[in-house]
């Protein structure tokens, strides 16, 4: 038989534990976020019956980037390429049992079609944190100030990031009155401006000739013009500063500022590709030069929970990526230290094995992560494993100690060796621990 | 547009946090045990090619089972239906940068397009610990150890399972020596033990009948029957018995009793479905009446890493499932009372809004973790919510309790209600968790 590739599946990743610790990092730092705020973890499908994305998703994310397949059972089913249908079917399915405002979370991973690159890639992880139960601007609030607060315990100051906010009651106002569109053009110059920072300026420009049509193309530019160099909300034209939909933006500020969160700027360009948004959009902008550009967002979608029957539900909600928080957290050198989780890697000096193993046993049963070399080789090849790990301590047992019931504990970092009884050793795993942030025990 | 179904894909489920709270257990329990053992976690692809399966998972799984499909590039994947292959090929693709004993961990997904029923699900979640790079029966020791040390934690004692051990060496040695079965014969020989539990004691006979052929089958029958019958190593055969895999066993068994572990028993029709197994094969079977089944297994496979080039690699591991890790949990009444991982849900009354957030900040950056009704309803509908989250603690925020920064803290469970400053919730909370086995902080 041939011999099988050791290569993955396009646009996937082989986590090894390095890897996984950072990833794990992510997690954690998003886990400790969201319940701090009080949301709850969830669990959904990894499949959902396609019709639940062709509803509201958008059509470029169904038609061109969804894993979907018929099943042996003849259903037509995609992977999922994001929560937000699935969270909201859910929530619609026990509308009357949960508590409101239900706030939940989930992190899981997402499959889409895409040409993989930096900070995208075909299987991706996310967290999904949302809000249900809510029509006021407190929720749009509160899901800004998390995304501030996960930002924070990364360790990132307000300088490293930018917080774009809009509302697509604003865009439908801006499209229909001032650009004075019909609901097919705006629906077009939506998309456009999403894609305003991938194209360049002759093909936007271009593009919206084409939208406005020859007649009203040049008054339309112009009127364009004049909206994107708008710095602030006090330079938009007064017809749409005069709209409700400002006044919303407005109060949102006042909360966010009295969050001190100093780093949030209106953008009216802002628009988030979902078609299911309904007020607030955001997006969380990277500002390292060599890694400029969007990193994550979210809004409110008051719609989507009502589509599966039932009465509808006010909801806001975000979804940061593992891959481009990583990208985030390396540009700006904040990814701490990461050691392995197995505390100890015993190396077995001679024919003490089973001995070494119940002082393994001991030593796990006050909490301390310990592996045993079992492998019976020399002891140079066991120790180059134990670095290869990346484990802290190394822990050396022969007869002697056995004897003595007094083993050789070794810090790799230091080089600094201690003779040891099982409680000692506990104890300094222990303080290790947590002068390394480490899980306790 | 109709409206559309809250119903989930066929054989997966929707995890709301209560649900979701049992799962998270399961994990952490594993994940505990695993790390204790100095197993690393890795993270893993969820597409493969399907040729990897192809090669060695035994023909039901990939013909029958799979959710193979042909992606938009015209590749042939696979949602991964176990973590065995995928695994393997990890290691083949670092073969020389791992340091081993390499001991690795991962708690996933899987998809089997199977009939769901009791404790069996199309998508479903495991453990995988594998430990590569062993050749000796202390692999196969430490990692039924594991197991074993996974149903402890859970507070099983050995009454409630039996660990049943087999050898492939010896079901290879008995079909050839002692059954004088070809290749061919053999391999649905095995694949009938493997089912015997499933279907009638007639349908045994009459397909072993088939498998020996009719002149062979008489004496064939009779020496499964001598076979089956035998309760301990010592009532086999002499043939059987004077093999060197029976040596293998016995000194296995050895080992694990000086690990205490008293519930593992020979099972000489154990086989277990996977044709990758090379050596040892064990089963983790739920003793109580109402659930008399197999849990989980493992086993050695030392020649899958290979299979995708390099040196082959000595490999055993093991897979428990969440669905029967539940079942069993329930059946035995070891499920214990898990409540929401918010410690606090603020009652808001009247206009204290911005002040019962400001409450609640400083109690998160304490570590506590804080859900405030944004909602603007009455009262009893706020703390109904409460109740329904299943949160231990309400804390009521007035006019009064601001002015006076002594907030109400009730306790839903014993009733009770306490004036208390920021700081003192925060020691509050801090008890509860610990008496309560949640994180501390």
């Amino acid at each position: 038989m041939a011999t099988l590739s050791t290569q993955g599946y396009k646009g996937t990743r082989d986590l090894y534990p390095d890897d996984k610790r950072v990833q794990n990092y992510i997690f954690s730092t998003w886990r400790n976020v969201a319940e701090s705020f009080g949301y709850e973890e969830y669990g959904a499908p990894l499949l959902e019956p396609l019709e639940v994305y062709a509803a509201k998703s958008g059509q470029e994310l169904v038609s061109d980037q969804t894993y979907q397949f018929t099943d042996r059972g003849g259903r037509n089913v995609a992977i999922r390429p994001e929560m937000t249908p699935t969270i909201s079917r859910m929530v619609a399915a026990r509308q009357q049992e949960l508590g409101y405002p239900a706030r939940l979370y989930n992190i899981a991973n997402f499959m889409r079609y895409e040409r993989p690159q930096r900070g995208r890639e075909r299987e991706f992880w996310q967290l999904n944190a949302d809000v249900f139960g809510v029509a006021g601007i407190e929720a749009d609030a509160e899901i800004i100030r998390m995304a501030d607060a996960i930002m924070r315990a990364f360790g990132a100051t307000h300088k490293m990031y930018t917080i774009r906010v809009n509302n697509r009651d604003l865009i439908n106002f801006m499209m229909a009155e001032y650009l004075k569109l019909d609901a097919v053009q705006a629906q077009l110059m939506i998309k456009l401006f999403d894609r305003k920072d991938k194209i360049t300026h002759e093909q936007f420009r271009d593009q919206a000739v084409d939208i406005f049509g020859d007649d009203a193309a040049e008054t339309g530019l112009r009127k364009i013009a004049k909206l994107v160099s708008a710095t602030s909300m006090a330079e938009l034209p007064k017809e749409i500063t005069d709209s409700d939909a400002v006044k919303d933006i407005q109060q949102l500020f006042t909360l966010l500022s009295e969050s001190n969160i100093t780093n949030a700027k209106f953008d009216i360009s802002l628009m988030r590709g979902f078609d299911y948004y309904t007020g607030m959009v955001f997006e969380v902008f990277d500002n390292h030069p060599d890694n400029n550009r969007a990193m994550f967002g979210g809004g409110r979608y008051d719609g989507l929970v009502g589509l599966f029957g039932g009465q509808p539900v006010p909801t806001v909600g975000m979804a940061p990526g593992a891959t481009t928080t990583e990208d985030f957290l390396r540009s700006h050198e904040l990814l701490p230290k990461l050691v392995s989780t197995t505390d100890i890697f015993v190396i077995v000096l001679g024919d003490t094995l089973r001995a070494a193993e119940k002082v393994a046993a001991s030593l796990r049963k006050e909490g301390v992560n310990v592996a045993v070399d079992i492998s019976g080789r020399k002891i140079d090849k066991q120790i180059k494993s134990a670095v290869k790990i990346n484990v802290p301590y190394l822990l050396f047992i022969g007869e002697q100690e056995v004897s003595n019931e007094t083993y050789r504990l070794k810090d790799i970092a230091t080089e600094t060796e201690t003779e040891a009884s099982v409680e000692r050793i506990v104890t300094m795993v222990r303080d290790y621990r947590r002068k390394h942030d480490k899980d306790e025990f």
